[in-house]
Order: C-alpha cells, then structure tokens, then sequence
C-alpha cells in the first residue's frame, strides 16, 4: 500500500492524520505539486484528475479521492473507528463531513485558490486550467465565515463536530481551519467553541501528519 | 421514515431513485422552496442548513446530506447493493460518486445557480444569500463539458460510472445531467459513450422518482 502524496497540500494531509489516528503506516511517495509531477504522463494512470491523495493497492489499483481512501482503511483497520460503529452513527459523521466539506473546504479552496498567485490560471484543482475570478475568492472567504458560525453552534453542544468523539468530520474540519491560513484567515473571535475545539485537536499526536 | 422532499430538485432526487432501485417506499413530505418553506423555523430545526433532503427516524432524529442519508439506507436494506459488496468495490464507488460530486455536480450547481433569474441572490444553497457571479456561470458550463468528456471515457471502457454494475455513483451522473437540461444543456455529441450510458439509465423504472 502506498500513498501518493504532498505535504503542505489540505487533501493528503486528511489521509495522513486518519492513517496516524489509526496508527497505521503506509509509504509516501511525495507528487512534486509545485514542479507539477501531478500532470505527468505515469501520475495520470493513477489519477487522471491529476490531484493527490492517491492510495495504491498491492495489486496496482489506485483508489483516489479522500472519502474513498479512509473508508477503505477503516475496512482494514476498523479501531478505533472514524467513521462510526452504528447506522445512525455513522449516517450523523457523514453528514458533518459532508457539511464541512460542502460549506467549508469547497469555500476554502475557492478563497486560497482565487486569491493567491500561486494558483494564477489554475484556480480549480485538476487537469484544466482556469483563471482566477476575485469575487468567488470574496465569496469563499464569507463563506468561510458562515460556516465557521454554523460549526461554533455545533461545538457549543458537542465536544467534536459529529458528537462525542473525534471523527473523520473533525479531521476535515481541522484540515479546513489550517488551509485558510494560507490566506491568512484565523478562527473568529466571537467562535469561541471552534477556538476551544482547535486548541484540543491540535494536542492530539494525529494533527503533526 | 420521512422523507422531506421537493419533486424538482437534484438532491432529493438522487435519494428518490435510490429508494426506487431498493424498492423501499418512504412517506415523502414535500418542503416547498419556491415559496421558501425551507427557511421556516420548524424545517431548520430538522435541517439548519435549509437544504433538502432530510431523512427524519421514527424517533425524531434527522439526517441531512445525500450520501449520508444514501448510506443509512443501504445499511438498512443492503440488497440490491448500491454502494459495493468488498471493500475494493465499495472505495471504487466511494471514489466515483466523489469526483460525480466534486466535478460535476458542483460545476452544474454554479451552472445553473449563476445563471437562472429564480436563483438571483441565492447563488448558494442554505439560508445565506449570495448574489451571483457570472463569470463562475461561464466556468460552471466549461467544467460541465470537461467533466462529461472524463465520464465518456470511463463510460467507453464501462458499462456503468463505477464499473459492471448500477451504483449510486451512477445516480449522481445521471441526476447531473438532468440538471444541465434547466439551462439547456445536453450531452456533447461527442460523448457517444455518456449518451449510450444515460439512454439505458433512463429506461429504468427508477428514472421516474
């Protein structure tokens, strides 16, 4: 089992801190981002979107795209569990993960990927490259702001973001929180609970992967 | 078992067949978003995000999100399988189903949301308004394109989006495509393995729901 990765990129890093909560290792292989290895020709045939986290088989399959990856680990390695131990439970930590990833990494990236230079002419992640359109970086970054309300709300009631314990949903919160500091973007004051939530996830040994 | 629902809407949609290809009838109870019912106090107490569809337990509890609402179902009637019988299938499908999501549907969402008057100010789905950006329209319907053209090539090499056999990964595409038709779009002619794919789709029973 390998996996293709980068180290600052928000997508692999998900993958690396479930691995790490499982206390599972795999080997890496770093895709030059920056150099653009993921456009070539031999990444392709394992991720034609060109995008990592790619998590290669023994076999040669290559599984892309994060949901797919952890899901796959934990049919591996089930404890602890990430994703959850009942249908209702894991039908609430799918729910919140969709919830961070609809409303905060998708805002995150157009905010990062519409405002830096570094993403000038390739704005959306993957083969195609598009130009930057300021008013969705504007729009990713108040969107930002609403969600990081909607997650205090949550985290005022629950000590993590699918409930009672951490999840991949408070790995893709954490994951969405660090990304926007690329833009130099922080938790809002008045989110006191994400603040307090932060400060813990970031104690756990997981959130150095 | 209720479903909250609206009967034009792609969300719901996607829950509706996946209901129609288990052969499992839910009381539907339709939320209507065209005179804002979404926003009213009692459907946010269920969803506070404003969106159908919601799935609500005989003991109150409600679960928003396709996949996660998707996933409870099959947990509680496996067969027919829509999300995988192995956990190789199942990261296949998982992986699917997410780039149907990440790639096409969210571009056809920016499509449609920033281009139709009935979604002026309301570029977003939930309950914050956002005015719309017509240069993401223009990148909704290029990335619509570039997406269709990726499914053709999967689609030339597979009877289905995930392989062999109808999955939920399937269900999204085909949703994505429907929605393209409220802002006229089709299937490229060239994408003769993507209209071969959608003309078999449709003549499910399920196509219907």
């Amino acid at each position: 089992m390998k996996l293709y990765d980068y180290p600052t990129a928000p997508s692999p890093r998900r993958v690396r801190i479930f691995l790490a909560e499982k206390g599972v290792e795999a080997e890496t292989v770093t895709v030059d981002l920056a150099k653009g290895e993921q456009f070539a020709d031999d990444f392709r045939g394992r991720n034609p979107d060109c995008a990592v986290p790619v998590l290669e088989l023994d076999d040669g399959t290559c599984i892309s795209e994060v949901l797919a990856i952890c899901q796959y680990i934990e049919e591996l390695h089930p404890q602890p569990s990430l994703l959850g131990g009942t249908p209702e439970e894991r039908a609430r930590i799918s729910m919140w993960t969709a919830k961070v990833e609809l409303q905060g990494l998708s805002a995150a990236a157009d905010a990062v990927r519409n405002t830096l230079k570094a993403f000038d002419g390739r704005s959306v992640l993957g083969p195609v490259g598009y130009e930057q359109i300021p008013e969705l970086a504007e729009r990713g970054f108040a969107r930002v702001d609403d969600f990081m309300h909607r997650l205090d709300a949550q985290l005022a009631d629950n000590p993590f973001v699918a409930g009672d314990r951490f999840t991949i949903a408070d790995i893709a919160a954490f994951v969405m929180v660090d990304f926007m500091k690329w833009v130099r973007t922080n938790i809002p004051e008045d989110c006191t609970s994400v603040s307090r939530w932060y400060d813990e996830v970031s104690q756990r040994p997981s959130a150095a992967a």
